[in-house]
Parts: structure tokens; sequence; C-alpha cells
């Protein structure tokens, strides 16, 4: 085991044992053919507690409190959870949310709130309270579970709250809580749960962290749940010998069905509460890490690290990126550090990620930064996935049609099948223009090339309309980021008296070069000009260069184009 | 690529080239919700084609006209093998018989057959023709797909019979009809075939081979096919770098789902006319064959054949292995050879492989001796399998109530969920049978350990009640087996005038061994009561051991003990 892991001095509380002989196995539902289960992934747990029982499961490190839990304590953990969640009041269907970061309480929410046939609610820690308080609200969530450190979040609410203070020790108020519910369930085990019995019940309700309007409910369900993840765990080669580490937040798209992925694979899962990056080359160096997830953001603070060095290849390392295309210049830093990066794509309308970026091998012979351009493609279908499709809607037709596969014509990425939500909740009219001529629509413009794969150019709102052609504000961005001085890279339109629109960019600079260019933004926006120059059309490459300290952000990480366009009215 | 399948020299038919932008999805079915796709595992075909077309998919390189076939290609021709079903009158549900060994036919109609909507129906090559004709009249198989080796076993029909000459070449009878597919197709495409939309509707009829009374008719599903295959997958850890040897026929159980599985991961497949073991030798050294399945009989013939040898670490290979547990000097010998085996359970009712043995870490410092009989056991239910229990059924109750988990009381193996058959073909009353209580009877006599593995003692009817003890006939030839000098062992009761019955023994001796017992049998029988004694209760070990030249055997290589028992009858 890995030693940074292997050092965490815990007991479990009392009530974490299982009784000695447990069946690990819902009560059967009545009345379904023999022929058929429900898919639901909180059976991922029970077969592992059953398979494996005494294999690290979740290991919560670097906290006052480290906490570290095998497969078969953490499942009977997760059927107190559901047994108090039920002694609470949670009837079928009934909203839990969790307010927490990365914690054994996010993780169990994710099996305990299903196991009482709950739906659960993971909001982002990173919103203001008026915004949690809309949530809290839409969804009716009738019990809150919340992490110490997020009670402020929680307004006055006729919920029942339980706080957690991370500790997974007795005292603890979430403690109290399971503890409660062990004895709630008088031994009754698996045995005394009722298995749901139709697999297209909600799951979780996540909110979209939307960057314009109301955040919209994404019910997602059992069964898709349960694809979605396998699919992810196929995707990743996720398998026994891996442990994965949380650096994408759990409250994201359910942590893009990570939580139940890594379980089905008998995977080792360790939490951080927080996005530091010397923790997580502490577990990269030490703790035999494989696989984690993460925006590009969060990449380049990884390679960046001084901490950074070559991981040994005897444990290979996959870093599953998603919120964005890496560049050439991520690929290349990751690679150089022994991680393989594996470019997916998706919403949280699709479970997270839905396409991947599938490497071929004729790639092997290209130059990075040509390969660095195919990575960057967001590729086919992925496992589980239905359809990826780029498409147009003639007016006055309700039927979607296929643009040309010549990687050149701009249509909308749209999708159906197993890993597509149900709805959004409470929002008829939200989910239908969603669904709108029977795909899912995701907003996303891209071209689909001759082989299939898929290419986002932009939203439909952040395209550059500049002497009358399209320009793709990401494809702007790609070329810009292979500037060896580029951290990252934001290009917006601004008004043009000649152009119409023209391209401006907001760039962050490398460390590295920071001071370089310190007093010297204007060279540096010729240098960048030059760069551009022979890499995209006129029409595409920026007219104004503006050097920036920090780009705006949304909580999850994505870059906010809407602040960068009130600069550019400004100017 | 492996050298001995680059060497193949080959140009498929004009009709199995796609044309040049294909839509590889289904025309989607009407009224069906946006976030709801079937599951069927044709999907998987389209979707490597669409990913990988130009991987090579499906070989077949030990005959006169060896052929080899990407993804592309080989979906255009399962496509135009559904649209020549189509224009022969295939309805919904009809039912597609296929007579084959293991060649690109029978692998074509697992995926054209369901294509067309179809039921397949894979005939075992070795049934004599009067059981051929019982199949495919009880079936009632409309059209008939047949190697021309195995002609003969059609008789006189009113199916439409179509002769595969295994050339893959212009002149064959299905490659003309194939053509005729093509044409008839207009150049529709996928989009002109209706994906199914109930995911529950039959996909494969297979016929039990039931050593007593009539083969029975197992009806599939398309869920079932995709969730085992999907299993199964995961479970071999099979992916795109990985090149699967036919061994298994492919008409048992549909080769246990990996037609598909083997698909869902990219993977290569290599399909053997014959079980050539010099063959399988030239593949296993030359093509980089990473998996294959077999009964222990044919993992026997595989190492002790004179081309056997230790197999580079650097591509490991796994034997997958069904019909029997492996013995102690069975999973020596593979992993001498750097073969690693991975002992599964299941039937053709459950799809193949439902269970499997789940290697402990603990088990690396035990001897090969305890290793091995760890190893024996038929394990946990798998990946996407429900659950497996061992229950007893007491007088005037319908409920199945598990024996306790003490690795002694023997009861029946049952299991449900999504990967048990659908139904008997056309007999309710069977059916009824197998699933009474609610969960589908194995038959198969097993105990469960406390860490919720289960073990097969016997098929109900091949318990020894010797003195008033029951006694294992399996327990028993594993300890005989253990013998250095046996290869293959099958223990049968005996009529014994003081304990009822008691255990016999026939044995047949390792070729090395031989001559040394030639004229010794007697002397051998000494030294193998010797080996049992210390090694078995009393009452278990055998009375009588006869040394047979070979064991008598079914078309499927399982032991008939049936013929043994008449054999006893006679003593």
């Amino acid at each position: 085991m890995a030693s940074s892991l292997a050092s965490i001095q815990f007991t479990p509380t009392p009530a974490s044992f299982p009784s000695l002989a447990p069946r690990l196995r819902f009560k059967a539902p009545s009345n379904i053919p023999v022929n058929h289960d429900p898919l639901n992934p909180i059976t991922f747990l029970l077969r592992a507690a059953l398979v494996y029982p005494n294999k690290l499961a979740l290991a919560h490190p670097d906290t006052p409190n480290p906490v570290a839990y095998t497969f078969s304590i953490w499942a009977q953990r997760t059927q107190n959870l559901a047994y108090a969640l039920l002694k609470a009041g949670l009837n079928h269907g009934d909203r839990v949310a969790v307010i927490a970061p990365n914690t054994p309480l996010i993780a169990d929410a994710h099996y305990g709130v299903l196991a009482a046939r709950g739906i659960l609610v993971p909001i982002n820690t990173r919103l203001k309270p008026h915004e949690v308080a809309y949530i809290l609200e839409h969804s009716g969530a009738s019990i809150i579970l919340v992490d110490y450190e997020y009670k402020h979040l929680v307004g006055s609410t006729k919920a029942r709250v339980i706080v957690s203070n991370d500790t997974g020790r007795a005292g603890d108020p979430y403690e109290e809580f399971l503890t409660q519910g062990r004895a709630y369930s008088n031994e009754r085990g698996w045995q005394g749960l009722e298995a749901e019995p139709d697999e297209n019940t909600g799951a979780v309700l996540c909110y979209t962290s939307g960057t314009t309007g109301r955040p919209k409910g994404v019910i997602t369900t059992l069964r898709g749940s349960y694809l979605a993840a396998i699919g992810n765990a196929f995707e990743g080669q996720i398998n026994k010998t891996s442990t994965y580490l949380w650096i994408l937040p759990m409250f994201h798209a359910s942590g893009w069905t990570y939580p139940w992925a890594n379980v089905f694979a008998f995977a080792t899962q360790i939490t951080l509460r927080t996005v530091n990056f010397t923790h997580i080359w502490n577990h990269l160096i030490h703790s035999g890490v494989t696989h984690y997830c993460g925006a590009p953001t969060v990449q380049i603070g990884i390679i960046n690290d001084p901490l950074a060095r070559k991981l040994p290849p005897s444990r290979p390392v996959t870093a599953i990126i998603a919120g964005a295309a890496p560049t050439a210049h991520l690929i290349a830093e990751l690679e150089k550090k022994g991680i393989k990066p594996v470019h997916v794509y998706g919403l949280t309308e699709t479970y997270g990620p839905f396409t991947r970026n599938y490497e071929q091998d004729a790639w092997a012979n290209l130059s990075l930064d040509e390969r660095s351009r195919f990575m960057a493609r967001q590729g086919h279908a992925f496992a589980t996935a239905g359809e990826v499709r780029v498409v147009f809607q003639s007016e006055n037709s309700d039927v979607l049609e296929d643009v040309p596969a010549d990687g050149k014509t701009l249509g909308e990425i749209v999708t159906r099948g197993n890993i597509v939500m149900k709805e959004y909740f409470n929002d008829p009219a939200a989910t239908s223009k969603a669904f709108k001529g029977g795909s899912f629509r995701t907003g996303d413009l891209a071209v689909i090339h001759p082989d299939g794969s898929v290419a986002i150019m932009d939203r439909s709102k952040d395209i550059i309309i500049s002497g009358g052609e399209n320009a793709s504000s990401l494809a702007i961005e790609q070329e810009l980021a292979s500037h060896p001085h580029v951290l990252e890279v934001s290009v917006v339109a601004r008004n043009h008296i000649k152009w119409g629109e023209r391209p401006m960019a907001f760039v962050t600079l490398h460390p590295q070069h920071t001071s370089k260019w310190k007093g010297r933004h204007h060279e540096f926006e010729k240098d960048l000009k030059a760069h551009a120059k022979p890499r995209l059309p006129g029409f595409a490459c920026p007219e104004w260069v503006e050097v920036v300290p920090e780009l705006p952000k949304t909580s999850t990480g994505k870059i906010l184009k809407t602040e960068l366009r009130k600069v550019v009215a400004k100017l």
C-alpha cells in the first residue's frame, strides 16, 4: 500500500463495523421478472464489499482527522446513512442536499441517499449564500448534509440540517446521525432496504453553474448513472490496482460519475478537501495514484507546481481532462511528467463526459503541435454513450439534419441515449427546449471531421463575426496558447468600425516569463500577434491583446467570458 | 501487427467496402425518450467502425482462403447480411440458424441477424443430424446459414439454406448472398435499418447440450447480451491492444458473449475452424494473442502440446476457464507458460459466465496446492451479473432460503438479474420450473464460504451417498487430479453392498507417464488410493480406480458421467 496512506492512524466508529455475516443485497423488489435487475450504481459498493471487503476503498488523509475505510466498512456506513435518512422521515423521491468539498460525507451520500431511495442534490461550495438558497428552495430538499466549513451557506430553512465536522470520530454530529441510523436499522441490514424497482427513477439533481440566468436542475437516473459509471471505468481503464485522486469536485456533475466508476472497478479513492498542489504531488509520488480528473486550469497548476517531477513509468498516471481542450503546451508538460492526458467532453446534462478523444496510431508520427490539434478535438461518443451528432435545423422544420462531415461546416452538437439527463427538475419548458428535435441540444457549436470526430468551435454566443466571417474564439485561443509564454488565454469579440467585430485576447503569462515582459506588455502583444499571423486567417488574428494578472472564472473554474465582454464594452 | 496475421494476402469483395461517409447509426426508433437507448450489442460494432475503422477486427488465418477484415469492412458485411436476410423475407423475431465452426460466418451472424431484428440460433456442429433436425424444427428457423463442411447436418427442410464455402471470395454462395444484400440496401445503409426499440426482445436462441432428454432452447435478450458482454470485457480486462483467439466454439452459449465483448473493447479476434494446438501455439507465439477461453480439457491439450513454451512477460496472456474447475496441475502448468488462469462459471441460461473466482492478495503466500483449492471455487457474481445465492427450499414453501455461509452446508446455486435468460423457447413448463422461487435454478449443488464465495460440490445427480455421507464427486476429482500422473479424472457412484454407494474413479494418464504404468494399472490404483487417503475423508476415497485411454465426452467437451454410469451398472 501507498506509504502516505498506510500511515493513517484511525479506527472507525463502532457503528461502522458490519455485523458478522452481512447479506450484501437489497430486499428484491417484487413483481419484476427473474431476468431483470434494475440498473443501480449502489450495487457496485455491495459487490465490492462482498468480493474485496478489506481492500482500502476511501482514504481522506490531509486533514487534522484523517480517515480510511475499507469497502466493507464503507458499505456499512452508507447503509447507516440510508437508515438515518429514513428515520429522519425521508420518503421515496425526496431530495437530500449535500454541501461539502471532497470528503467522505459527499462520497457516502452518493450511496446512502440512493439506498434510501432519495434524490441527491450536490451543491457547489463556491456559490454565494443567495445562490445556495435558490437551489435549496427550488430542489425542495428536506434534509441537508453540510460540511462544517460551509455551514454559513445554509440560511434559515425548514429542512433538517446535519453538520459534519469531517472527523469520522465519535462526537461528530454526522457520526451521531450514522449511529442513529445503525440503531434504527435494528440489524435488518441491506435486506431491510427495498431496491428501487424502476431504473428510470431520478438519482441525482445537479444544478448547472449557468453563466447567465438561474441555474437549472438536472435530473439524472439510476440507469444512466450505472451506465455512465461503467463507461468511465472502461474508458479510464480503471481496475482493482488503480488509485483515484479526487481533484475534480464531487459536487460537479456528481464527479462525472466517478464516485461509482471507481467502486465498480474496485479502485481506491483519495479525497482532498482543497486543490492543494503539494498534497496532489505527495499522493502522485507516494500514494500510487493512477487516475485523476480535472479541467485544464487545474492541470496547469499541477504541472507548474515546484514539486512537479517525472513519475516512474512503472505506475502510469492518466489525467482525464474536460472543461476545455488541452493545449499543446499542457499535453507536452503532462507527458514529460509521465502523465497520459485523455481528453473527454460533456456537460452536467450528460453525466459529465460522453465523448472521448480516441488516440490514433498514426498520431505517433506527428509533431507535438500537429498531434495536439487532433487531441483538442472532442472526438467520438464513448463506451456507453449514444450517438454524437453535429446538426442544423432548417427554418420551419422540426428535423435535425447532419452537417456534412467536412471539418468545416458549423452546427450544434446534439446527443441522445442512456447518458442524457431525464429532465430539468420542475421546468418542463426548459426540458422541452433542450430536447427540441428529439435530441439533447448542447448549445456547443462544432464541426464534424471526415473521421466522425467532433471538434467544438464555440458556444453559439462566443462566435466572433469578423468581416462577415465566423471566427471561432476557441480556435483562436488554441493557437495563441501555443505561444510558450502564454499560461491561459480567452478571446472575445470587440466591436470594430470596419469589420463589425474583431477578436480581443486576454492573456495571463507563465510565471517563469512574467518578469521578462514586465512593463513591456506592448512588446508582448507584438510578439503574440507575430506568433498568430502564420497560424490563423487574417480575420481571426487578434486585433488587441491585453495581458492580465488573472482571468475571471466561475466557481467551477470555467472562464467567464461574460465578465470579459463587460470589460470590452467599456473600451 | 502480429507477423502471422500480417502475412494474410486478401482483398475483400467489392460489396464489403462501405460507402464513403457512412452514417454508423440505425434509424432511431420513434416514440422513445431522449434519454433512452435500448441496449443492443450491435452498437459496439458501429462504434468500433467509427472510432477505429482501419483496425484489424477479425482474422481467419489457418485455411486455404485466409481472410482479414477491419472494423469498417466487417460492419459493412454485417449490414449486407442484415439486408440479405430482410430480402429473403425475414420478419421481426424470425429465427436464423447458423451451423458453423469458428469462422467469419458465425461471427457475422452475431451482428447481421440482430441488425435484421431476427433471432440467432447457433447450432453445435458436433451434433448428429437427427439432433440438428430437432433444433431446426423446434426453433422454426426460416433461414439456415451453414458452413460447407456441415451441409450434411441439414436434412430436408423448407427453410432457405445459404452455404458458406468459407472463402470470403467472389463466387462463394455466402458472398453472393451478402452482395445481394448490399444491392437490396440501395445504399440506405444503417439508416435504412430500424433499431430494435425493446431491449428485452430475444437476441439468441441457444440449445443446451442436455446430457439427458431433449435439448432446451434458451432465449437471451439484447439487454442481457449487452450487459454480459461488457461484464466479460471488464472482467477479462480486454482493451484496444488485446487479441482474442477463438478456441471456445462460438456456437456454445454465443461464445459466452465474447463476439460482442471483444468488439466493445476494440480488440482483434482470430477465428480457428478447429482446436488445433499447433495453430494455437503459433498464434500465442506470433500473433500477439492476449486472451482465450476454454474448458480445462482444452487447456490440458494446450499445456501438453510439444510447441508449448514460456511466453514473454511483455505480452501477458489470460486464459478464461469454465466448464469445470482448473486443477492445481493445470494452474501450475499455465502459469509456468506465462498464462494467467481466470476461473469463471456459468451456464447457457446465464449467457455463459456469471461468476468469477476473484484472486485475493493473501493467496500469494499459499502453496500451489492450497491456492488451487481457493481458485477452484466458482467465486462471486461478476461485474454486471446479479446476485449468486446458495439456497434450500423447505417442503411446502415457495421461498428460497440461504444456506449458512459455512463452507459446508450443501444447497443449490440460484441467481437472478440481467444476465439470466428470458425463457426456454416455447416451453413455459420448463421455464416456470427453472424460475421456481423467483430465481434461476442452476441445478448445481454448492456450499457458500464465509467470504461469500460459492464452490460447486456437484450436480444434484452426481452426489455419491456413501455410508449415509454426501460425497462430492467434484471434490474427489479435484483431489485425485492433484496426482502428478493423472491427466483427467471422473468419479461416479457405484453400488456397494455395505455402504450403499462408493466412489469409482475413471482416470486417463498423462502422456509422459502412460508407459510407466503400462500393464501395471493395479499398481497405479494403489498409488492413487495412497495419494487420496490423506486428502479425503474415508467415505470419499475411491473404492475402485480404472485407467482408461479416454473419457466419454459431449460435443462441447463435458465429460459424460451418464456413459460412465452405464459402464458401472454392468460391473
